[in-house]
């Protein structure tokens, strides 16, 4: 397999974007990263997307959005894994260039979430779970990251306030990044304090609902060197499954996708996870977070919990977590969140991250997870 | 890029499958083809699906289906191209095993459609257009191919007997294929006389609404050898956009993602279109078949009609078209005819397809088109 670099990036304010339909949002990140990149063809594109049929009546987005941009007859293609849609983008385009296939690929991940009512929300967003066996039996996500929650601070004695400070650690990320949906602090009490959503998950500890794209340029490290742009090599892809339903798990307190998945991604970079600079995880909930810095083998098995209070995770912690914001602040298009994740990955290798800069970051891992974590895509780049 | 194989394949009855849900049908079509594969294991999963979440509420099949054939946690990505969603997931499956990523993967489509009324299938189908542009005003698809067929009669002389010729063979063909939705001959007569859905188009130049599945087992040439079956190699792979609205092509008459595609594909397989001994080409309405033998290269512009009529696309014609029954007698199950396109090839080069074989066929060409051909994929595949 080929060398596949990062030679462009774009994203855009990330919100309630009523004024702009999907293919706009879509277009206008693309359109940036194409000039971040300073090229002027594409040969593919791939578009990472959960539920646009759901959400905004419209399939195809292959040939919508390379129409949108002006770039038909490249060849299109649109992924998806759930909340993974966005990680399963950049996998699906770093085969294209890997394999030889295309030499310069935009990669994009969209979602425009608002066009529908909350209750047609929460339904779009419970086509991540099993329908049959859970959907239909009531459950939404909130409740079944509710489970999850419950398991953990039952087995391992993670408690609420450890819940809060993954939203406390992140929004004051978020109120670095002007980007984000939310770019604001919140308090532990605050967070405490917030409406009850499923016991005992509230308001506060859930992502939003947001409307926004997120768009990368890959090519082959041959390309990028005549480019003569600060290029981020993608140096590990792994991506894994799980029992899609909870009920079917071993462990509904523990993420065995996203282990199985960091362990492919790194092994393919020769890196151990502690080479990391920082991290951008799958904070869709509080809990979520404290799972995957366990999963990832940032700390022991029911020390994510601990790891949060003792400052491990924070931004001038040993393992920064989620400095852009994360899901949680920054906003949650589902589609567009792995490619986001890349996109803020990218900007603190090239040391463009402004107040939120980790000092002299060399290497990053992107973690993105579809629904409970029936699947997860993982991500290693390192600074060429 | 490795050279990629075939070596098993699977599909089941189609129709209207009220007492299996969409994971029974896949995992019955992928075991299927795992078993005639001989393996015992898949390094990938790749899937084609239009539009799970509006025919079924169910996104995420990545996990789903996994999960469903007991297959976690390897790596699974569902693809989304329209009506050409399984040709993705082959182009995809293709790509997988041509980098190095995998030595065995399985490629399978689905779709489960009927368990939604008809007016929800129409528009869940036309989420394939541009809605904003489109299905918003009222266009479903019989109609925005109805206009294409009113476009090509009107330039080319095209007739409604010869669109009605394309059901008549089609049919004929899918009367020897005992997994067809409607293995039975029509009339000439019965097609002109069969209920007007969108003039000049009549319920019998449609192809219906269909629950379906398909899968084949893609692996490297080294592996195929290993396994002693008889492969079938995918010579060549293309694919192309063009504008998703029909208001936007500058020939409504022509499909140009089509001839891109193909010419890729054959490129790639370094031959020509005439060197195929058989098609597979989608059929949704009588009209596609026609424009899409013209853009193939089949015939001059515009002669598709008239090659009908003179018998060149017939079973025993110089290029036959649509052995299997195509979409109009075999089913359209949107997400899975890319990939039975290519269990029909696959059989027709082992020489396993009963009575309705070409003999001594050693390469075979699949078209798979979305929308109104605001994509298309095509591959080339040839016996070794």
């Amino acid at each position: 397999m080929r060398d596949v670099c990062i030679v462009g990036v774009g994203m855009t304010k990330w919100g309630e974007l009523w004024a702009k339909s999907l293919r706009t949002i879509f277009a206008e990140t693309a359109l940036l990263a194409l000039d971040d990149a300073g090229v002027d063809r594409i040969d593919s594109m791939v578009v990472g997307c959960m539920s646009s049929g759901l959400f905004v009546g419209q399939e195809h987005l292959s040939s919508l959005l390379a129409d949108a941009i002006g770039r038909t007859p490249v060849p299109a293609a649109r992924v998806e894994s759930a909340c993974a849609s966005g990680g399963l983008a950049l996998r699906q385009g770093f085969l294209e260039v890997a394999s030889g296939a295309s030499d310069v690929v935009l990669v994009g991940g969209v979602e425009k979430m608002t066009d529908v009512t909350g209750c047609e929300a929460t339904y779009a967003l419970g086509t991540a779970a099993d329908q049959e066996y859970e959907g239909y039996h009531g459950l939404t996500f909130p409740g079944l990251y509710a489970m999850m929650a419950v398991a953990h601070m039952h087995r391992y004695g993670t408690t609420r306030e450890q819940l809060a400070m993954v939203a406390v650690k992140n929004h004051d990320n978020g109120s670095r990044n002007p980007l984000a949906q939310f770019p604001f602090k919140v308090t532990l009490d605050g967070v405490l304090g917030s409406v009850l959503v499923a016991d005992p998950l509230r308001i506060l500890d859930c992502s939003p609902i947001t409307d926004g794209a997120a768009a990368v340029v890959f090519c082959s490290a041959e390309t990028a060197r005549k480019l003569k742009k600060p290029a981020v090599r993608i140096a590990g892809s792994g991506q894994a499954t799980d029992t899609i339903s909870l009920s079917s798990r071993q462990d509904i307190a523990w993420l065995e996708s996203t282990r199985v998945a960091s362990e492919k991604a790194l092994a393919m970079a020769g890196r151990k996870v502690g080479d990391m600079d920082l991290f951008e995880v799958h904070d869709c909930f509080t809990i979520a977070e404290i799972m995957v810095t366990e999963a990832l083998g940032l700390v022991p098995k029911g020390q994510g919990g601990k790891a949060v209070e003792d400052g491990l995770t924070a931004r001038d912690g040993k393992f920064p977590v989620n400095v852009s914001g994360g899901l949680k602040a920054k906003g949650h298009p589902v589609g567009a969140t792995g490619v986001a994740q890349a996109v803020e990955i990218v900007k603190q290798l090239r040391g463009e991250a402004g107040p939120r800069q980790i000092k002299g970051a060399r290497r990053g891992l992107a973690q993105n997870m579809g629904g409970t974590g029936g699947s997860s895509v993982v991500h290693v780049f390192e600074a060429e």
